[in-house]
This record gives C-alpha cells, sequence and structure tokens, in this order.
C-alpha cells in the first residue's frame, strides 16, 4: 500500500542508541541461562515467522539487534517494509552464533511484535478509506523512548505523521486556549510570533470556535471529538469561508466509524490508538 | 491489595534518566506553540483525573516529569501508589508555571496512563485468583527501555515480578533445549554450572519433559500452553515426586481462566499481557 | 526592542548537557593553576563587564556555568536578557568561592561573549529594517553543538527564527531540485508526501523558477541571491499571483544593504552571518 | 608550511562523539525535505569546492560526518590537510546515497568552514613571522565543545598550541595574582606546588611585574598588552636575567603588528582571534 | 582448568563503553609525547609477554583497546583465556600503526594486569581445593566500574560467581538482621515476598542463628567468620536438618586455610580478596 | 602531613559520573534482599569505623554515594582529609532511610577502602622521606575509570602526582626511543615541537643516555630500574652538567629502600604501587 511513497526508514544514528539501551536492559551484566547451557561457538538458524496477518515493519531493527550480539550473522528472506503477511509467512531467516541469536531473541521480538502492531492497524485504517482524500494520521501519544520507530510504522503501515514533537508543528489545544482566554486570542498571538515555516493548527469544540479560528487566520482546525453529523456541517461551513483551510477529526476514532468519517470530507483523521492501543502482532522465533 | 508487602519504588538514579530521555524526545528544541502564546511567568493550577476504574501506579514518574520543566511546582492530593480510583478521582493536583504544565503534560500522561493500565489489569488477574496461594507474575515482553517501571507497575498492582532479565534468573527454553539436546542435558548443565544463588527453572511441554526435569534436579517448571486437565496432573505428578516443586503456568492466560488455572494447584501464572496488552488507562489533565 | 514578544529562554534539560560538556572539556582532570595558588575555601567577589556597545544574551548560561562550580554562589544585577549595554555596564555581579569562579570564568565568558555576539549583530539588523513589516531570521550555518543558544540569542536580539533543524521545515534546495530535475517536481512530491503542519519553501533563483513553485503550490519561496531589483520584480509577480506567498529574500545580506532589501517588500530577510559571523562581544570578568 | 613538522590529527575517539551529536542537533527524528523529495536508494555524486583561498583543515571531520549517514560513501581527490587552496580548487569529491548527501552537507560544512576558517587566518599569521624563530599559537578562547578541532587546526595552519585546557599547564593570570596579593607570592605557591612536568608562567603588565617573576623563578611571563617598545625592552632586560626565560606578547595582536612583535625577540605570540574571529571560509557542495 | 566449563567472555556492548572510557580517561586531549617524536604513519611490532607466572584473562580486552586507535591492527599468539604462562611467554603480538600503539599501551596493560592477577589468584584457590566438591567464589568487593571484568577474570581462573550486583541473590547480611530484628523474621519476610527465581541465602554467625535460618526455610546460609572446628560443626548440624542446604565459608580465606576450610565439607568458599587484593601481574609490551 | 599544601578535591562534576555509574553497577534494577525485607520509609543510623590504621581520603566520595540514594541523609563527625586514623576511629557518622543506607552501604566501602588504602600507602612513604627534598609521586599505572579519585588519595597522603595522562607532559619511554633511534632524537624532535608548557622528561638507563638527554636539552630524567650506586653517581654527574635538571628515580622502590633512594639526592621518586598495589583498607559499616 506504499507504492507510490518513499519509504525511509529512520537513520541508523538514530534509532541505534534505543536498541543498544534495550539490549542493555534484557541482557544485564550477562545470560546466564545461555551461559551454563549453550557451549561457545555453537552455531545456529532460525526463523522468525508470523503466526497470525500483519503487515511487516522494522526488520532493519531486528537485524540490528541481532548484529550486536554477532557481527557476522547472516540475514535472508527479509520482508519487505510494508508488505502484508499471513500466518506462517517468514519475516526474517538468520544464522549465526547460537548463544548471540538467543541473547537478542526477547529484544528483537519486543520491538518487532510491535512494530508490526502499529503498522498493521494503521494499514486497516488505510484500507477503510481508501478511494477518499483522507489521510489518516498517528498524535504524540507514543511510547516514551520509541516515538522514532512507532512513527516510522504508522509510515509503514501507509499512514502520515502528525507534529513528531512540541517544535516541529502548532497545535493549539484547549489548555493553551484557556490560558489565552479565547481561540481568537490563541491564534492572534501564534501569527504573530510563530515562525514562518510553521502552519497554525488549533483545537475547536464548536461552530463558533472554529468560525474564531477561520477569523484569526488559522491554518488548520482540529475537530475535537465532534460526530459526522457535526463535522460535515463543519467542513461545509470552513470550506465556505477559506477553501484551502485543513479540517482534521479526532477522538473516538474507530475501524467501524473511520469511513464514515472520512466520507465528511475531512482532510485528517488522527488516531492515538495507532500507537498506544495496536495490539502486539504474535512472532515467534524457532531454532531450525 | 497490597497492605501487607512493601511496595518500594526504583530508585530515582534508575528512572530520572529515563524520564530525561522522554523529555527531550518529546520537547525536541522547545515547545513552539507555547512559546508564541504563553507568556513567560504565567502561573496555572491543573488536576490530573481519572476517567475510568483504574489502580493509581506511577505518580512519581509525573511529578518528577513535571519538576524537570519546574523544579519550584507544588502537588496535592497525590493517589497512593496501588489505590484504587473511580472515574472522576483525582490522580495529582498542581500549580506552578503555566509553560512547563504544558511542556510537561503530554510525556506525563503517556507514562501514567501505561503504568496505571498495567497495575490495573494486573489487579483484575489478582482479584481473580483472590484466596488461592498462586501468584500472579509477569514476563520479559515488556517495552524497550521501560521494564523496571512496568515491573513496578506489576507490583503495584498486587502481582509479583518473573525475572528482571537474562542476568537474575535461570529459565531454560524451548530454544535452549533444542540446543542443548533434551531437558535432561540441558538442566545437567545448569545445575554443574549455575551461579548457587539461583533456581533452575525449565520450560517443559509434555509430562515427560516434567519427569526429566525433576529427574536431573531442576527447581521449578514452566508448563507450557497446558489446559487446566493437563496442569492439574501434572501438579499431582510433580507433587508427588518432590514436595518443593514451583510449577509455574503459562500460555493463554485471560481474566476468564485465570481462576480456573489457579485452582489446579500451580503456584505460579505468568502473563505477558500484563505488560504488552494493558490498555492505557484514559486520563486527562484540566488546567482550572 | 522585544517588548511585544514572549522572550522565553530554552529549557535547562536542553542546555545543562552543553555546559557541562563545556565544562568538563576546558576543566579536563582540574585546574593546576588554581590548585596551586589559591587556598580552598577562600571567597571572592567579581564582576563581569561590557566592554564594547552589546545586546545583553546568555546570562542563564553564564551562571548556570558558575553554578556547576559552586551551588552556593549569589548573583546580583543581571543584566535583563534582550538589553541595550554601553561600555562599563554590567552584566552580572558575582560572588562566592574563588577558586570556582577561576575554574569557571572562562567557560562562562566564552559562551556569554559568542550569545551576546550574535544577539548584538540581529539587533543592529533588526533596528535598520524597523518600521517595515519584514522578520530578520537565521539559518542553519550555526556552530555544531550550540545551535538552541545561538538561534535563542537571535531571538534576544529582535530576530526570528527560520527552522532549527532538517524535521521542523520544508526547504527545497538547490540541490533536492537538481535530484528531482526541476522545482515543479520537487514541490509536486513534496506537495503529495508533507506532514500538514508544515509549510513547503523552495528555493528559486530566477523570475521562471518562481513562477513554477507558485504554479507547484509552495507556500513560500527564498529568493536566492537577487538584487533588489530582481527582487522587488519577484515581489511584484508573487503578489499578483497568489497574495498570501512568503517571500524570503537571501545571500549577501548586509548592514548597508539590508533596508534596501526589506523595502522590496519581501518578508523575511535571512542571514548566515548573524550566527556564523558575528563578532565575539568584548567581555571581562574582573575579582574586586 | 607544515613539512617538517608531524601533523597527527586528533584521535577518532576523541571527535566521533562530537560529530555525531552535531548530526543529531541538525537531523533531529529526520529530514522532512530529502524524505519526501528523494526517491530511496538514488545515488548521487558530489563535489565540495573552495570559493575563496584558504588551506585545507579538517577533511576527516567531513567525511566521518558523511560516512554516519552512507557507510559505503566513497571519496576522491581529497585536499592534504594544511595545503593551500586557490577558489574553484577541489577540497573533497564523493559519491555514494543522494538523500545522505543531503542530510550530512550541512553539519559537514559547517565544521568544515570553521576549520578551514582557523587554519587560513594561522597561516597567515605564520607567514608573516617566518624567519623569525617566533611561534604563533592560540588561547582558551575556543567555541564550547569544539576545542579539539579548532585547535588542531591552528596545527594545520602552522601554528603550535599553547595549553589546551586547566590542567595542561599552568598560567598564573590576573585575577590568581590579585587572590594571591602580588606576582611573587603566586609564583612562590606554585614553585612549592606544580607538578615537575608543567612549566610555570605568569602574566605580567610592567617591568617590576617581570621582575619579580623572574625572581620568583617563573619558567615564562606572558607580557599583556605591552606595545613593541616595552616589549622589546622586557625581552632585553629578561634575557639579562635568565636567558632561557620564555617569553609571549599577547593583546591586541593582528596580521599588521605581529611582524613587529615578533622582532622583539619574544618567543611566542598568542592570539585569541584564530579561534574567536577566524571567518569562516566560503565552500559550496555542488551535486554532479 | 576450565575444560569442562563453558568460558563466555562478557558482550562487547557490555565492556566496550568501559574501555573507551578508559582510553579518554588516559588519552585525554591527546598523547603529545607521542605526537611530538612519532611520525604519522610509522608502522611497528610489539610484542606483551609476562613477566612472572600467571593464568591468562582479558585478552579480548586489550585486543579491543588497540583496536579503538588502530582498526587495521593485526594480533597473533594471542594466549588462551584461562591459560597458564610462565615468565617470558607471549600473552599477545601486534602490528601496526606505531603511535596507536603506544597510545594504548598503558590502557591496554592496566586492565590485562588487573584481570591476569584476579585469574591467577583465584587459579592458586581452585588449585588447593581441588579433589574437593567445593566452588570457589568472589564476592561484591570490585573495583567500582570494573566488576563485569573482575568477575570474568574469576571464571578464567576456575572460580564460580557469587552474585553479581543486589538484583541478582538474595543475601541477607548483618545489617538486614539487625534492621528486622532477628533471622527468623528476616527470612521470613523474604519468603513471603521474594521473586520465585532466587535462593534466599542468610548470613549467620552461630549455630543457633543457623538452626534459625533451617527453620524459616533458608536456602544457603553464609557462614560468617567462623574457624574450621565451628565449620565443621555447622555442616553436621545442618546436613542433619536439610539435606540439601547450601553452605558458603566466608572470611580471612588464605591460600594457608583454604583447603582446611573446603574439607569441612561447606560447599562455597567466597572471598573478597580475589578481587580486591590480587597483585597486577608484572607484564611489559614491548617494541620489536 | 598536608598541613601547608592546599588539598583540593576534585570537583563534582568531575566524579559525580562515576559515582552514578558505580551505583548502577551494583544497584541493577534494585536491592532485591532491600525490598523484600526492609518496611519503605524505616530510619536508621550508622557509622563507618576503621578497622586498621588509616589515613582518611574520601569522604566526600561516600558522602555522595549515600545522598544519591537518599538527598535527606544526614552526616556526623566526618574525618578531615588526611589525618591519621587509629582502629576503632570513625570516618562518619550517617542517619536517614535504611533501604538507602543499605544500598549505598557497598559502593560507598568500595570507593573509600581503595581511596583510604592509597593515601596510607603513600603517607607511609612520605614518612620515610621526611626531611630530605625529595617528592614521592605516583604513575600512570591506576585503575581504569578510577585515575582521578586515585590521584587524588595520592595527595591526600602527602604525596604528588606526576603526569595526570597522556596530554599534561611530555614523558619520552623506552618505547618512543625505540621508534626515534635513540635518546639524542627523540629529546630533540621534542624540543622543536613540544608546547612552550610542558617540560621534556626522559627515560634513561645509563650514564651516556643521561648525557645524551642533557646533551638535547631534556628538562628531567627519569633514572629506570637503578640501584643506589647508580643513582647517586647519575644525580652527582647531572648536577655537574646542568643545575636545574630534575631527576626522577623509578623502579622497584619499597618502603624499605624508599629512604636510601632519597638520600642520593634526586627530586623526585615515583611508585606505581601507590595505586596498583595499596592494599584495601578494612572498614566496616555497623548499624546504630
Amino acid at each position: 500500500m506504499t507504492e507510490t511513497r518513499f519509504l525511509h526508514p529512520p537513520e541508523p544514528v538514530l534509532y541505534a542508541p534505543i536498541i543498544e539501551a534495550a539490549v542493555r536492559e534484557d541482557l544485564n551484566h550477562g545470560d546466564i541461562t545461555t551461559a551454563v547451557t549453550i557451549p561457545p561457538g555453537q552455531q545456529a538458524g532460525a526463523v522468525i515467522v508470523a503466526k497470525e496477518p500483519c503487515v511487516a515493519a522494522g526488520l532493519f531493527v531486528a537485524m540490528h539487534t541481532f548484529r550486536l550480539m554477532d557481527p557476522q550473522i547472516r540475514f535472508a528472506n527479509t520482508a519487505p517494509e510494508g508488505s502484508s503477511l499471513e500466518p506462517g509467512d517468514i519475516l526474517l531467516e538468520l544464522s549465526g552464533d547460537c548463544a548471540a541469536i538467543l541473547i537478542a531473541e526477547r529484544t528483537a521480538l519486543n520491538f518487532l511484535q510491535r512494530m508490526c502492531g502499529t503498522a498493521t492497524m494503521t494499514a486497516r485504517f488505510v484500507q477503510e478509506v481508501s478511494g477518499t482524500a483522507c489521510r489518516i494520521v498517528d498524535t504524540r501519544k507514543t511510547t516514551p523512548g520509541l516515538r522514532i520507530l512507532e512513527k516510522y510504522a504508522v509510515r509503514a503501515g501507509g499512514g502520515f505523521n502528525h507534529r513528531f514533537d512540541l517544535s516541529d508543528g502548532i497545535l493549539i489545544k484547549d489548555n493553551h486556549i484557556a490560558a489565552c482566554g479565547s481561540v481568537s486570542e490563541a491564534v492572534k498571538r501564534a501569527r504573530k510570533l510563530a515562525p514562518h515555516t510553521l502552519k497554525i493548527e488549533v483545537e475547536v469544540t464548536s461552530a463558533s470556535e472554529l468560525n474564531e479560528a477561520i477569523e484569526a487566520g488559522a491554518d488548520a482546525a482540529l475537530l475535537d471529538n465532534m460526530d459526522c453529523g457535526q463535522l460535515a456541517e463543519a467542513v461545509k461551513f470552513a470550506r465556505g469561508r477559506r477553501a484551502d483551510m485543513l479540517l482534521e477529526a479526532s477522538g473516538s476514532v474507530t475501524l467501524q466509524n473511520v469511513r464514515d468519517i472520512a466520507e465528511t470530507g475531512v482532510d485528517i483523521i488522527s488516531s492515538g490508538a495507532l500507537t498506544h492501543s495496536a495490539p502486539a502482532v504474535d512472532l515467534s522465533l524457532r531454532m531450525k
């Protein structure tokens, strides 16, 4: 589902420290079980297999994890990032030092099952809205420390990223508005001071706030927790006032209602669930 | 449910770096929205409220996060760790620098909603088996980088921890057995070489493997993916051979079947779901 | 000159590691000169004084540096950030442990003289264009490792920040265009794939490229190395096609020509010199 | 100009962390512009060219930066460290992953233009004093975090390094003298307590302080802000008292007066401007 | 002496940071002596030789150290880990960049002479008790920062490791007992709350405390500072009560008395001296 | 014995990371023994007592360690750094959180017993040479990672530091001489290229090499492994040639022969044993 897009994985300089920290967390001062049962130098082959339908994401993370333990490890049959897999399909074959594979196994799978989980859920949402112009995007409700991997998994599943962090987007939320006094005042301040590279998006909860946002010159509005009827009305109202206003629906998005939401004409649907509630995909590493 | 236990939170020297990394991940080079809408020095009060029933865990993490942004911030009405909360109940009140609260909000909630989620699910399992001698324990299927917080949340929910990492327990699993050739050989090697401080646990999938484990001198057996009938038989068999053999049931444990499993007489029930599938608790930070 | 703006300094969690690294770089395993000449515990007072006209920026960095060496140090008469100083004016008074002051002196001044230098040069450019609607902005030609401090200094001097890094703005430059084949193709790709929170800016070197940019839907154009005549024409052309197109002039901007450039009607003037060529301000720490 | 010297670059273990930090600073969570315009896997060639006369320094830093993004990148025609270049001369040719080159470009150039700048300015000073026995040396007025690279650039330009940090030289300055009470007392203390591996240098501002320094047994004197007449007299006075006394001139050194200063007979001329005021060399990376 | 055991060295991901830190500690901003005396590029060969009888341990650490300075360095004749060497025997031959070898020499030897020292002393204790069933084990009295290397050296010498740290073993010591009130109460608490993967060991100083430990269900007892008569009695008493009770002798163990202690029938003899008092082995690196 | 010297402890910014790393090494994911036996919040008092005569060094390190676990801990009766203690004397009293004290105990003592050990051995050497002009100095044969603390301990014991690392002193050793061809050539190169802040010391093994060193202009000579007769001759020879030549004796220095060596007239006696072979002082922490 990503055939017409560029799917750049994150740079190793960004994810390598995350993997090293995870390996150290699990390895601690050494794998005692392996140390007392596996002779140094024993070789082994293994395969990582999907046990349920899923979308592949993060194989490069798994491979990096194994390589940390055995720089000579060999890989084969790596599933393409973003590809759809059925139960029994192989994600990765590996062969190398037996102890190294046993030590890295859990960490590699802990990453992989989460990244595939997010990619899989995202792909389902994207599939639901196919044929519309609506984008599925994530939020900042990610797992602390894993954002770069989880946001990548959203892209691998065919979604887009909302802002990554507090630096690369302006999103004026309820608490900012409360502190400023009104949508108008908040947007006015942002218009005056924002860097010219960023659009200004503001959360609105009613037609009148949407009007304020448009009047004050916001570039985008997050329509918070509106039902499809309210969304459709908001789209109609906004398009009539400013043709290129971006409209984002957020809150209580499910696989069941996402198509209906998309058909209201909003440009973007965001869902925290892509990262905080995607169930881990059931994967298994089997020694050959 | 933790009244008779000691609930030590992890030491700050262990979790402080995790929080700092999470803050840096979300803050990046600065919170542009807050910078352009909130005057420096503005003060504010806020409250974190539960929006569904839950068990509190990780308030110290949330407070540490806010303090990183405003060392002068004041807290009140902190919910006791491990206490049960109803919708609308307050987890934490805070007052201090408005920009600081807005900047720390998402990171603090990202931690808190996960830790409360794990504590809540654990407490439900513990409640189900109350009155039996059976312990609910976690696994190593934790989120990379957050193990120390997630394993604490299991304890806050009334559960116990299985080994933390590859260093502090011997658990001979299927792949070790495959590499050694048999349960007997694997346990024999471990008996010869293991540190005297650790018990030796081995995964078994059948009565004959359980017998091998007992013969070879294992201290504990993980009974993998057995149904209640098989478990009951295994317990009976093992107890007849070695009274103090520890028996752990693992695989496909749910709130629905956990009581039945406990009543087979196993000592321990482990569940990866406590950490990899506990849904995030719905929490909200509201400015006052 | 910052009276109507919010001047938030960077968060300590962001700049503290930079200062610690700088202190370790200069201190190494200890200050031998001080160790052999100054008795432990001797107290001293000192003052940091401007030796030329300047704009104050970075006092919080200097104070943080001294506090690392003596947590009990006391400060007085701190010059407000962004204030204009004359020769002989005091930036900071301090009193505390004599050895600590001597050890921290050079590192504190190395930071301060650079930050004041950038703020001072920025203020001069801002002063030149006062009365126009034109913003003075920086670039990514900053000192490796010090970007957060240098970009802050630009704001302290009354300027605005262009994008901080490769993540928080889309700026399609000559080499991207070369790799894509044309301005049109590059902007078209970006329109399709860019996050909705970011505007799309593209570097153009001629009227025909500017036309391509507008046709393809860019939000902003960087007019590279054009003279004032070309700039005026470009502004006129662009405004006629798209009223809210942002226009940035870049290249060979000096204090002598910046007013003329601003008067062509461009929205933004960017200058790498603010960060890579601002002369260090001459400051002096004198023991009292 | 370095033909008779050993020009060892700093060890990678020392500069690699500086480069990684700089890459992370600029890359942040990813290069959005490149991600949306450049297909993964596209290859490219490029050349870094001097746009003004300069001395090459730091090519190994630039190459390390590009290699971080593409370990397979190939280099050719690397200019020798310390060599003199004319406008249009090539510093480095590179070919490899197009996205990697675009991502690393700014960071590589930010380092290179500064290092070449310092080497170029140093070479001009060294050229001015050629034929005398006088050394041109730097100071500790370096950019926080970049000292090891800037001090190397001084050597690449034919200069020598003064002490690197507070640990590897004894330089008793005005504020130490103030705290001790006199030049005599300060030097006396240092003579008693200094490690035997370090010489003792003391800043003096007058003939009588120079006399104190010699009497107290200093090994070197920094003659602070003296004019050429005063310097010549100081040299004559000191040589008459102690033949091997090292004499360093410091303060207000320019390309215009450095020859005159050298001809007074001082051994060393130090200049902070080599590192804090060397203009960045104008370099350009062009895709082929 | 390790022929029937698996001797896994620690994973590079665990020891690499220790070596890098040590290299930076010794190298600081560069090796001035080498920089001024050795031409860049000069090649050299060298050999590391034992100057006294010893057991080899840590060659991989030495090689990692040299490789940090010269990735192309070549090694030959590496002594097997755990092998016994006589004066004049070669531990390692190396050839590569002359400056790199000189820079890494001291750090490599500082590690190697300590690791060989611990392995050598351990091997002597192990030799003394040969033929008994008694294990020689270490303690937590290791050098801060080097535990993973020192505990490995104990294994290389034929010993076993006691717990690595506070996480992977339960050892109730005098101060815990004091805080709990009695051996009984302390063990009772541990039995109730300890993870099921760990045995419970308790320090006892008398027959009555040993009785308490057995009654309360401890798995092991550390017999603190008892003489051989007391040890023999304790063994007899404990074996009569619980056949599989582990008994550890600790305190004032020497090469002179270790055989007598082992012959009392204790399972384990622990000695802090293996890590805190093993004399460094005299090694020498000679250029060829 | 340090009454007439300045004894500056290292700056916390330098040693804090060493202590944190050591605490993490020993604590790992938590102190299981304490967690299962000690109630949260229990308070305790304790005392650290010397069990043999020693010189106190490093109390600030111990206090920093305890404070990491309990920021509210209180200290009393801290022994002065460098003071002499008898068996039973108190080094430190502390009162605070019981669990915190138990957790920090081993790490604090591991540091303290080594630092006191080095200070004690140094003080004995210094005492032996009292009345002569000879300095006792250390070497670079320190424990990797602990140099700053061990070199401080040497000063606390009344000794002086040789160079700290490869950056702050020039010491031309046997292998440099081998690579250069001769003492003359090596010193000649160093004279030409060395920074003016450092003296040039060269290792010599014979009278003819000493002569070469003097002729070539070395500032100091390390007389390697000479007996007292050879040393006395070397002193006489050197003083006749150059009055201020520094002479250092090194190799096989013991408490038995150090006075004789000092009386040969050498200026400096260096000993690696101060840091690599000082026995740990026997200390004990007792709960009150």
